[in-house]
């Protein structure tokens, strides 16, 4: 599923503000007429955005995937869209089967705002190393504790990939891992950007990560340049019962 | 300048709505300390956007280019931003001088909504004969009187260029002309969406613009799709002072 995250208060039900998981509760419930609680693949911040989340729900409901599908898109706002339906065994969890996550962010790097692009971009006028951005970057791959970019309790988590790639002035960041600590990669980019701006060296990125202490590290990148564009299952699986539920972004 | 339409009742001030010219005029006014009144190359109607609207204003104020739109961009919604701003000679007028335009028209032909595009594309899950299409397309060309397609009075313009290109699910149409009608792109995207889903013919379509009459052509596509991304001066320059009060989208 897919959802413009910039009037939520994130992802996870919360009281008296707007989320996805509560707009899609709603008309779930309404049309399968029976109390449903959905489960996410990754509980998004305010503000951050998915092309790629994945949740999971049941129901006595005899309608099938599509007509679920149909029935959703129907029932909800214009800035949330189901793209497929299909049946899960009874122990698929989103999140804990979930065995990679992929998430993009975009950093608009050049002299002029872009209105239309501004819930999606993060616009950033400032020249930046894009070297040393690269340099910095391959220093996360591999298995690390990433302590120092996540807004609650550390984590050995698993890095597969990330890279950056431009088009013209639009920057994008993209980063697969196993999992993903709370607030992590918003702090990743964060503190790329101090090296992207000559403000730390690419040593200094890499001593951050050793040192594991968040408040040593950048500050987090704006919420509107992410965005949760896959989740994977299956491949290289995982425990299914995994114990950190502070996980994601 | 830039612009996302899509809370704005359009270009051109109107009372009791928001519109891009109003918060302009709003900010230049504020900061050049005397009433300013502007003037857009295109008056884009309610919903539309703009990468590439000019305008032109006259003002006293000793503040230069730099000053100026640093200025109004930090006075203007975030939905509205000023690129460049440069001295002008008396006899500039930026509809009146303009001597070609270029739209953008994006259509997003695939079975899933996309959210973080709902205010910039067009979502049509039907299918397209894009040869059909092309052909129509073709008949565009040249000097004609495209009455069929004016939300108003007819009148003659030269469609320079009018092509669509495809990148996966998105189409994206592009026309220059030296004008155009009012409502002019978005009724011949309309009508050509008819022939793409085969309910006229491509000859159908030449004769629809040989009959000159609204009527008969297609609806007009919604104005979240469409976007003014250029107005050039010079080149093979018109007649500064053109009469058709009504132009423009």
């Amino acid at each position: 599923m897919a959802y413009d995250g910039t009037r939520y208060a994130g992802f996870q039900v919360q009281p008296n503000a707007p989320t996805v998981q509560g707009e899609l509760e709603r008309a779930l419930t309404e049309l399968c007429n029976e109390p449903v609680r959905i489960t996410g693949a990754g509980r998004t911040d305010a503000g951050v955005h998915a092309t790629g989340q994945v949740i999971n729900f049941r129901t006595a409901s005899a309608l099938d995937g599509e007509r679920i599908g149909r029935g959703v898109n129907a029932l909800v706002p214009a800035d949330i869209a189901i793209s497929a339906v299909e049946p899960v065994g009874e122990d698929f969890h989103a999140r804990y089967s979930a065995t990679g996550r992929t998430y993009e962010y975009r950093i608009r790097n050049g002299p002029e705002r872009h209105p239309l692009e501004r819930h999606r971009e993060h616009w950033l006028p400032v020249p930046l190393d894009r070297s040393a951005l690269d340099r910095a970057t391959r220093l996360l791959h591999g298995r690390h504790d990433f302590a120092a970019f996540a807004a609650g309790e550390g984590g050995v988590r698993e890095v597969r990939s990330a890279t950056w790639s431009a088009q013209e002035e639009l920057l994008r960041f993209e980063i697969t891992a196993d999992a993903f600590l709370r607030g992590m990669v918003r702090a990743i980019v964060g503190t790329l950007l101090w090296v992207g701006r000559g403000r730390i060296g690419v040593e200094d990125f890499g001593a951050l990560i050793e040192a594991r202490d968040r408040s040593k590290a950048g500050p987090s990148a704006p919420a509107n340049g992410l965005c949760l564009i896959s989740v994977e299952y299956g491949g290289r699986q995982r425990n299914t019962m995994r114990r950190n539920e502070d996980d994601e972004e």
